[in-house]
Order: C-alpha cells, then structure tokens, then sequence
C-alpha cells in the first residue's frame, strides 16, 4: 500500500527551473555581522543532515549525509541533500566539518566532493576512514584534516572548537563554531552515556565552559526528546550478550549495525571468553571492523577472529558470527539465512540469533518478517522487544536537560528530527528557560539569521528532494515516484492501435494487455468492442489526430474499468499513424 | 520499497487446479472418532482467523475473519481466509461460531455467507449486531442466532458451551466444543482484566471446571506470548484521558478503535465531566456506537451526544471529537485534519489530539506521518508512546500462564500470531507442563487430527491468499502482485513498433515512452537508434514473426536501461504486424 509522504518539505522543487544565485539568499542577502544558517536537510526529517553556515560571504558546511527513502519513494536507493543550493557557492566553501561517520552524516559528500574535488573535510580519525573508504568506492581523493577533541583550530574566519561526545560510533564530535556575530554549538548525534566503555565522556565540561562564555545558537540532536528519561549505558548490554553466548549449545549470530565498534567489541570479549571463534559478515562489518582495529578502537586478541569459512568448519558451539542485516534488508546475508539461502550457513534449530539494534521507523515489517522465519526454523530469536540488546544512540529528555543547563544557551535550533521530535525538544528548551520565541523551529530551507544575540527567520529558500536510484541522480523526480505509487497499486492497462494517418481507419485489431492488473487472461477481454466501437466512431467522425484518438480511447478503457473492477490501473493508450 | 513477503503460508496456491473434493482431506479423510482441525487462516499470521472443525463428516466453522495486505501484497483491499477449501463442502457446515466482532474475525462472512446464504452464524449480541451492519451493506440477510456466555447448546453433533472472556470489544466468547473424539477449548481473542469495567470477567472458573472434565485440545491466543508480565487494566486509562481532557483549553479529538466501547466511555465519562459535548467522527465509529448505544453497552447522557455540525458550533473548550483514524489511514477523518484537508474541522496550534490506540505492525510509518503533520500544525500530540493512553486487549504471557494452568489442556495449538508468536507460546505451554510433543505448530492449512487423547499432524492441504481488489475476489494472484512490485520500484518502458507482416520492415518510427521510470524526457531518447539499429538487422534476417522482434526489442532496450541506468524497469514492448 502507498503511504502519505512527509508533505511541505517534501514537496521540494518540482520546477527545475530555480535561478542561479539565489542559493541561501532568500529574501536577501545576510548582512554584515550576521550569521546565516540553513538546513539543507536533516530539520523535519531524520537523515541527510546537513547544516550550511555563512558569515562575511564565507560557507562552513557541517555534516552531509543521505536520507534513506520511505514508501513514498518506492525505488529510491538514496535521497541527498539539495546541493544544487551550493553548487554555485562550492568555491565560497571553506571547510566540510563532519560530526561523526554514520551515513546520514557523510553519506551524501562523494557528490559534494565531485563538484570540488578539493574541499577540505575536518573530522576525527574514525569519521575520516570511514569517508576515505566510502570514497575509494567513489574514485575520489578527499583532502581530509584530521582533528581531535579537545583541538581548537582556525579555518579561513571560522574558530572552530571540538568536543568529544558519545553515539553509537567511536570518535564522534560537537562543533563549537566562534564568528563575530555570535557562537555556535552543533551537537552531532549525541547521548551522555555516564559509564563509555573507551572512557570517552560527553565533554560537558566543556559544554559548561562554552556556556560561560556564552553560546548564542545551540542546534541539538532531538531523535529522542520524545522519550522520558535517560539511556541506558552501553555497558549494560555486554551481560546480556554474554548470557545468551554462554547458554547457547549451537550457533549464535548476531547483527548490529556495522559501525557500532563498541557494541562489537563486547560480542568479541563474550565469544573469547566462551571459546568461540568469530566471523564477521557482511561487507560494511567486515571494512569497518577492520579500520577500527588498525586505529585502535577494536582490540581482537590473536585468532579469534577468522574466515567465515574457517569459522564454519568448527563445531557450532565454537561459532559466533558477528553480521550486518539488522534491519531486515532482504539482501542481507541475515535475510538470506532466514529464508535458508545463504550459501554458506544453514540455521538449524536450537541456533541462536541476537538482534542487538534498534528498529528504524520504517522497517519493522521487514525485521519481523526476518524474525518470523528464523522463528519457523526453530531458530532462538533475541531482539529488543524481549531483552536488553540494544541501548539508543541518542539523548533522552533527561539528558538532554543536562546539555541545557551546560549549554545556557540564547537561542536554539531543535536539529536531528522529524517534527514530533523538533516540538519535543522545544519544549525541553522552553522547561530550562530558554524563551519560547528563542526556539526556532526551522525545517530544511528556513534562513535563521543570528545577529545581535537574536536569531530569527530571515526567509525560506527551497528544499528539494534530490533522489538517486542506480547510478542517476536527479532524474527521478516526484511525477516518476507519482506513477509507481499508481502502478505499484494498480499497474496498467497499454492499449495499443495503429490506425490509417489519412482516414483513421484501424489497420490492425486493437491490442490490450495489462501487467499488474490481474492474473484472469481474459479480464480485458469485455472492453476489446468498446474500443474497437470508439474507434469506429473517431473514424466516422473523421478523426486522425493521435492524440485525440488516445485521448478516446483511454476514456472508454478507464471508464469500463473503474466500473467493471472499481480499479484505477494506469490506462496507457498507444496510438500508431501508418 | 517492497518488502519481501511472509513466504510459505503466503506461497499458496498459484496452479488454480486444485482438484474438487481433496478438501480438508489430504492425505486422506479423517477416521471415524477422530475430530479434525484444520486452519485456514489466522495461524502464522495476524488476521483472518477462521478453523474449520470436522466430526464425522460434519464441519463446524470458528470464526471468518480478513487479513489486512502488507507492502507486499499493493493494492490488494482485503485478504480473505482460502474459502475455496470449504467451497465444496458447504452444505455439511453445521454453523458458524463467532467468537467477537472484530474484522479479522468476521470480516470474510459475507463471502462465506454468499456460497450459502442461510448459513447459521452464532454469537453474542453484539457481534451479531455488527455483523448484521456488515452484511446489510453486502446486501445479505443472514441467519443470526444469539447466545449468551455460560450457555450450553447443542448443534448438530457438536456440543458447545461459551465462556465470557474480555477482549478489546464487548460481548467476546471462548467456546468449548464437546464431541466424542474428545473436548477442544477455543479461546478466540482474550485477556484477563481482573478489574473490566463491565464487570464481566474471562470465565477462568469455567475453564477450570471445563479442564476438571478434561480439555484434549486447546486452541489460544498468541498475539502477546512474547510480552511477558500482563496487561493492566483497561480502566487504567480513564484517568489518563480524564487528565488531558481536563488541562486541554481548545479542541481535544481522541482517535480510537470503532468498536472499543469500553475506551470510548471512559472518553464519554470524562466529556461530561469537563463540560465538553462529543460528536463521533468517521463511519464505523458512529454506526458502531449506535449499536453500543441500543443495546445498552454504551451508556450515553441526554445531550452529551450531537453532530458534528452541533459541536463544531461550540467554542473550543467545549468540544471533543472521538475519531476513528487512529492507524493514520490517509483517507480518515484524522489523516485529513493533520493535512488542513477535512471538510469542518480546521485544527489549530493548542488542540490537542489523543491517539488512544496502539500502532497495528506495519502501520507506523502511516502513524508517525500523521502525528509529525499534527506536531507541525502547534498540535499537541499524545500517543501510547508518551502517556499510557492504550493498552492491548490480547493476555501477555503472564495471564497466558493463568490460562494453562486452569485448562490444564492434554495438547495446543498456539493460534492467532505470527511465527514468532507461536514460538513463544509454545515455551509457554511446556512450561506448564504440556509435553513438548504435544504442542502442534500448525500453520493455514495443516491438517491436525485429534484421536486418543492425542493431537498429530495428518496432512497439509494448500491454503492460498485470496485477494480482494476493488469489487472483484481472487483474479488478482502471485502474478500481478510481483508485476505490482516490480512497476512500483522502477515503472515501465513501452516500446511499440509496427513492421509489415510480410517483409517485417518498420512501418513507422518505434515509439518509446517510460512511465515510473524517470521525469527527464529524454531519458530514453539514446537508446531510440539501438531499437531501430535492431529491427533493420531483424528486417535483414527475414524475421516477421511479431512475438520473436518483441522478445529481441525488449532484450536490447533491457540491455541498455540496465548498463546506463542501472535500473530494471519493465520492459513492455508491443509489436504490430500492419
């Protein structure tokens, strides 16, 4: 079934036709000693963040990650960021800075890179091996300046300042962002897990201290301000994980997402310890966990980490295989081992799965479906709703009440959500003394201007949604996503006719077929002599235009249909002059 | 994006050649003083539920319900249970007995009631009443006959005897069915509210009693076996609705359920209360409440009731809506006020809408999409995931244990869930005590014979998916649905060539056109002179034969979309020898 999209920032620009120049100016250009800023994705959405900064003519360009598509979309591999919004700016662009190295932070920067191949991108470490592999796929060189937290580092007339923060992925950072018209904290994806386990806390103290000096624009992470509370620590799930290790006689395979090395790191102390020896499966897990390792970040002590054959070749009470899959893609080597097609392991009964992740909005009838046939195999299934595997990525209300009263902020921008989060972050803001009209709620596209220790909206550029599918960009639009949702619903019926281009008699019989209609050969059989009857009657009329004849014939088709089936497939006439 | 369907109990019969009278018997009919028990839907699944009982040549019918299609089945409107199974062996249907009105329980009788029209159908009132709505707008009148719970009634062979249980609906049964191949207990849907506010409590003393007399089979709920604990008591949310309706200063529109009675009074208790006036919003909700009404389920003060016109006329404080659209359905009455699209009601930022429902798997996106447009709107939002505003009517595996340990049955089947679901019940059932071996899993279409105590696996005979799409059943199949997938991800390209029948030359230039492919109109036009390349050689090589240029046209423009696109469109060619 198709679903309502996510209107209003949805609905992008259907035109094409958006003057150059205009990019991030709406209404008019930022005056001096103010500082612009626009979301090009990532506000009233969760995914492609990207966040544009302008100061004196200068651009400081944070995050630029993709949105993965909805059944709106149907097709769609990837949504971008609208970077035709600074395609004529790209030499105005001072730096990339990148908050951490998930896809719907850095996703999006091959195409960014592609329009200049030499735009600096600033991030820590593991951000940074991350987009250099994800741009060897892209045969691109970025031009990458590492940075760490703690640093303070001048780019063109920005003064940046990185803290360390914690997620669900190692070494991500928050963005102070210094500018004679006032100062920026940019959270990133963000939680204050208490107990890290690489030790690495929240740098609230230096939220605090930032605070002190006064911070005039605070964007914040809002994925979870709907939830009451505080998260977990991370550390609790290494328990769980390791009880179900320990009880399992068989196989045990677990999926998570493919980035989250302290998660795996856990996973591989619980195989050690229960002498079993691990595989990882599934490209991303394999390519990630192996950067982590050669950094540092994931200590795998000798031998216990294999071949997923040589790993298979032990008895199944020595087997732990660590996999991507999580969401239930149904490529997924997960998926395939569900449905017994994996060429390499067959599930048995008495077999363990562990899905330690969470469930993206979107995908739980795919997971489920997963889970289900793992479930008929007689596979133990452990997900989130039967024990704690899995702990969030993002701050609960609890926190983020810490981060405002560190913070002290003058005004805010709730960033990271879709618009039940942003009002909930609101909130929040309003509940530590952050004036109501001091919380701007500013999806893609709104211009916030910060000037004098005031921001407000200064205007409203648009936000298109840029959909890759294959290796096209931008030629799929929302007319094309329009006619799947009607053929995907109902297909089609293509009638075809050839008539004389003189006299508009028929030369051949009409052909109907349908596809995606129905599975009955003959159910367009009964509208065949109403067509071949319009036709006759165009004829009589002296009607040639095939157009016009389309035009007909379409109408008979559709009305038979919509009264015969009360079904509204796609009526495609083809009319041929011969 | 499609997602890959629930396969197996979904492969279903695609051959239509089902050889006549093989039904209910493979692998051969049941023995004298045997009781079969086969399902046609609602086990492996959520929905549909319908179990056919058979005894000496006779069927007994439980239930008739409809399945709601997933993203996997587009366009399809309903899902029926494979009533072809039944289809020639309808006049030994001795009745059928409706547990409680819900669709997924009644929904498919009119089509059961169409093979045979004076069909006895039993239940409680208002089941009964509903489904006398249902088959009013079928056109049928059919053969209703009322029973009460504690009631003990002989029809034909079978020896039946109904239990109250509490559900999310008035008037649920669970029936015990007596017969001399041994006892079943059915529970239909249930829970064990210990507090209901009816006051009318599942018959856990009857079910012991029914137990003391000895249960051979028993046939129960598995929709919650995975929670653990239990479900709190429905009035638990009164107090909670009391609370929002009371602090809310504008419009308060509470979405729900159309057949809760139960939750809908507490929102009538707390209307009064609060000086507001209530209209009902959406069809089923008023035609359901109607019924609730006259039957004296639903106490209703003089005035407190009006239309919506009526109430629409009061200021906002003293207006609350009750509202079905709480699966975010774009067509609801809800779905349109979260757009600004409903005819009356324009909500403005300080309504407040309570979602007082839980989100049916696989609805989440169309929930969340509903609730961001509200939050967009200044709307409050509340939802079961920020107050407790819902709770389920299915028993968690806490009140499941009450259940086995008063029936005290010699064999189950887990009914009414997923795969997943019928796993977690049958940990239940073992550990109570019921032996492992005699915990049939038995999908749609297993054929489970009870003889000696003993419950086995006889057979399986193929339960397919029936399809309703628009007003025809069943010609929509496997077929048209994967034609449905593949248009909807990447649309179709129809090229339409016309060649003399004689020397196979092209008579007009082939005509290409893309429908869902992409909105760039020259998407297609380099692969124009490949097509024409192609019917010149075919021209060449003498080939006339209308079938072999399709097959060749469709190869080099499926070659071409492929290496340049990377997509896989539908390639649709149609060729017309003139």
């Amino acid at each position: 079934m198709s679903r309502p999209q996510d209107r209003g920032d949805r609905g992008g620009d259907r035109s094409g036709d958006r003057g150059r120049g205009q990019n991030l100016v709406a209404p008019r250009p930022a005056a001096k000693d103010t500082l612009r800023v626009v979301a090009l994705g990532g506000i009233g959405e969760i995914g492609r963040n990207m966040t544009v900064y302008e100061y004196n003519g200068r651009l400081l360009v944070l995050d630029c990650g993709v949105l993965f598509p909805e059944d709106a979309q149907p097709g769609v591999d990837l949504i971008l960021p609208d970077l035709r919004l600074v395609e004529d700016r790209i030499d105005d662009i001072d730096a990339v800075v990148i908050t951490h190295g998930h896809e719907d932070h850095i996703g999006a920067l091959p195409w960014l890179l592609r329009l200049r191949r030499d735009l600096p991108v600033i991030g820590a470490r593991f951000s940074l091996a991350l987009i250099a592999a994800k741009c060897r796929e892209h045969r691109i060189t970025p031009n990458l300046q590492v940075v760490t937290e703690g640093e303070r580092r001048r780019v063109g007339d920005w003064d940046l300042e990185f803290f360390a923060v914690n997620h669900s992925i190692p070494d991500a950072l928050a963005v102070g962002i210094r500018t004679p018209a006032g100062t920026v904290l940019h959270t990133g994806d963000i939680k204050l897990d208490q107990l890290p386990l690489d030790g690495r806390l929240t740098d609230l103290g230096g939220f605090s201290r930032l605070g002190d000096e006064g911070v005039d624009l605070f964007l914040v992470d809002s994925t979870n301000a709907e939830v009451p509370g505080f998260v977990s620590p991370e550390r609790e799930i290494g328990p769980v994980l390791d009880g179900f290790i320990a009880s399992a006689r068989q196989r045990v395979i677990v999926a998570s997402f493919a980035s989250h090395v302290h998660r795996v790191q856990q996973m591989l102390d619980a195989a050690e310890k229960h002498g079993r020896k691990v595989a990882f499966v599934g490209r991303s897990m394999v390519r990630n966990m192996q950067i982590a390792q050669e950094l540092g970040l994931l200590t795998v002590p000798d031998g216990l980490v294999r071949s997923l054959d040589k790993v298979l070749e032990l008895p199944p009470h020595q087997v732990l295989l660590i996999s991507t899959g999580s969401q239930g893609e149904p490529l997924s080597a997960l998926s395939r081992m569900s449905r017994g097609e994996h060429r390499n392991v067959a599930l048995t009964e008495g077999d363990t799965v562990i899905l330690a992740s969470s469930m993206i909005p979107g995908n739980e009838t795919s997971v489920f479906t997963v889970i289900n046939e793992l479930s008929r195999l007689g596979v133990t299934v452990v997900h989130q709703g039967s024990a704690k595997v899995h702990v969030s990525g993002h701050a609960s209300a609890g926190e983020l009440l810490y981060l405002y009263n560190a913070v002290r902020p003058r005004n805010v921008i709730p960033v990271h959500g879709e618009w039940r989060h942003l009002r909930a972050q609101s909130k929040l803001a309003v509940l530590t003394g952050v004036p109501q009209d001091r919380v701007v709620l500013a999806p893609n596209g709104t211009v916030v201007d910060l000037s004098g220790g005031r921001a407000r909206i200064a205007g409203h550029v648009d936000v298109g949604m840029v959909y890759v599918d294959g290796n096209a960009v931008g030629d799929v639009g929302e007319n094309t996503l329009s006619d799947r949702l009607i053929l995907g619903e109902g297909g089609f019926i293509a009638i075809t006719v050839a008539i004389d281009g003189h006299t508009g008699r028929a030369v051949a019989s009409p052909t109907l077929s349908g596809r995606g209609f129905s599975d009955d050969p003959k159910a367009l059989s009964a509208v065949v002599p109403l067509v071949e009857a319009e036709l006759a009657q165009l004829e009589a009329d002296g009607i040639t235009d095939t157009h016009r004849v389309a035009q007909a014939v379409r109408k008979v088709v559709g009305k038979w249909v919509g009264e015969t089936y009360r079904r509204r497939p796609m009526i495609v006439p083809t009319v041929l002059a011969v």
